[in-house]
């Protein structure tokens, strides 16, 4: 339904094409749609039918593809999906703009629901996309930040990652006719799960398989990023760990060094079990509020196997 | 009423500091609030009162703002109304980020009218806001593009600069409960105005008085800018008079010489007078659009009156 939504935007034909046509590239590079999956499944757990989440879980995609759009100007990032990123193949201003067109886009789709709904729905797309900004801008700040603790970084990537997560099940149960109370649950169990998933990439960055993941184990490592595995060692790490561990961040050049002996102290602090017990648990509250709510238990079943699925992927 | 509705934003207090820090500077950093007095004495021509416009009318200033904001990225601009550029002062990233936090601001503004009024007011501000993309699209675009006619330009400056002011009147009216009929007379009248305001510009630009005008004539002639003047000239010019503009737009590197002697050649083909006349023309016809609507004359006349304001200024 997604793709197909996608495909009836026809991007591609829109004039001028020098704006469109970075519309069409990066909508058309796929992507899990994990977003609009979970709008269109939380519209069904309710009502049985995921057609009226259709055009808000089509805005909730293109908002996201927009905030990577800008991020990999912002990051200078080469690639995306293993194809070049817009700034890339075109160029700045290009990418810029047509992120800017994109934004647009996603306010043109979410207010084209029905009226009644807008109320309801316009405040919450309205501050996630504003969050969503300000969680970009903490994911910045502490790139320059030394003293960044797990509780900074949980805000960030709440605000960076789960309110888009949270609001795709919020908007897809308030188009489903969830009651007010369901449809917080919703945001809530999009909330915990949104911080799983970015827990569970932080430990598939360096425990997954190279075959599986599609890219070499530890470049977060290589990158010094503060990840949580990072945030959890320092703060069980004791002062000659935790001296240690500054050293190999800053003064270790050979890769394999570097993540063999960052990876030994993790090891030795208990950090990849401590983060994957973080990350089964806010699984698990995430589980228990979708199954909490007055929802048809069918439509339970379909979002939380998705979930599973999800949760269980090794790349 | 603008003024103040900005400062109860409180942009400087709100956190992340480093993405509404630029917000704050940005719209504390004045500007003729051209669009926010439109859409509130449009309002107010309707209705007695401006106050229903009030946050559509900030809406509109906010997103004007982002757009200047962006627009001074994919410019390179030093400098906006003699204050150093967001991506100057701080940084591109900054800028970028802060930008796409302003244009959420806006439809967050515009989504908080009474949510009868959403129907009606949504569309034109979400429509409006892709077209000013399109039209900085098409601005690139001509910047490299030698066969733009007057006809593309005037469509560009239609997107780029009329719809937003055509919005914002069709809106103030709309929160007037003006008619269907009378708010479409006052887009229309936006559009015409838009499109005058432009030629004015350009018209200024090279014939303003340097005190009034605050820089010295002719800047747009040294950067070889598509505007009115010199599209109307290539029009009105021989073959010989062409190849002698392009030969001085091309080749003539003393920047006094380049002036003289294009506005020469523009006098001989009376491009000054062809260009004011349809600068009149446009401003008419906006009067009368304005004056055929139903709504009371008294604000008719203060709406009138501020535009003549405007387009009487030497600056």
């Amino acid at each position: 339904m997604i793709e197909q939504e996608i495909r009836n935007m026809d991007f591609a034909s829109r004039l001028p094409r020098e704006l469109y046509l970075p519309v069409d590239y990066v909508m058309s590079n796929g992507g899990k749609r994990i977003r609009p999956v979970f709008c269109l499944l939380a519209c069904e757990m309710f009502s049985g039918n995921p057609a009226a989440a259709l055009r808000p879980a089509l805005a909730i995609e293109i908002f996201h593809n927009f905030t990577l759009l800008h991020d990999d100007i912002m990051d200078k990032a080469d690639l995306r999906r293993n194809k070049p990123t817009v700034h890339k193949k075109w160029n700045e201003n290009t990418a810029l703009l047509s992120g800017d067109a994109m934004m647009v886009l996603s306010f043109d789709l979410i207010s084209s629901v029905k009226p009644e709904l807008l109320p309801q729905l316009l405040p919450v797309f309205n501050r996630t996309a504003l969050e969503v900004c300000e969680g970009q801008q903490l994911d910045m700040n502490f790139e320059a930040l030394t003293g960044v603790t797990e509780q900074m970084y949980l805000e960030m990537i709440r605000l960076k990652t789960s309110v888009l997560i949270a609001a795709a099940m919020k908007i897809g149960a308030i188009c489903g006719s969830a009651s007010v109370k369901d449809a917080e649950l919703m945001y809530d169990s999009g909330i915990s799960l949104g911080m799983a998933f970015q827990i569970q990439d932080d430990l598939l960055d360096l425990y997954g398989r190279q075959e599986k993941f599609g890219k070499k184990p530890g470049g977060d490592i290589l990158l010094n990023k503060k990840t949580i595995l990072l945030l959890t060692a320092r703060q069980r790490a004791g002062k000659e760990t935790g001296q240690r561990l500054n050293d190999l961040l800053e003064n270790e050049n050979d890769p394999d060094i570097k993540i063999r002996e960052i990876k030994k102290i993790f090891e030795d602090l208990d950090v990849r079990k401590i983060t994957e017990k973080k990350a089964a648990n806010l699984f698990n509250e995430a589980m228990e509020k979708i199954n909490s709510t007055n929802a048809r238990n069918s439509g339970k079943s379909e979002l939380t196997g998705f979930i599973e699925a999800i949760m269980t992927r090794k790349s």
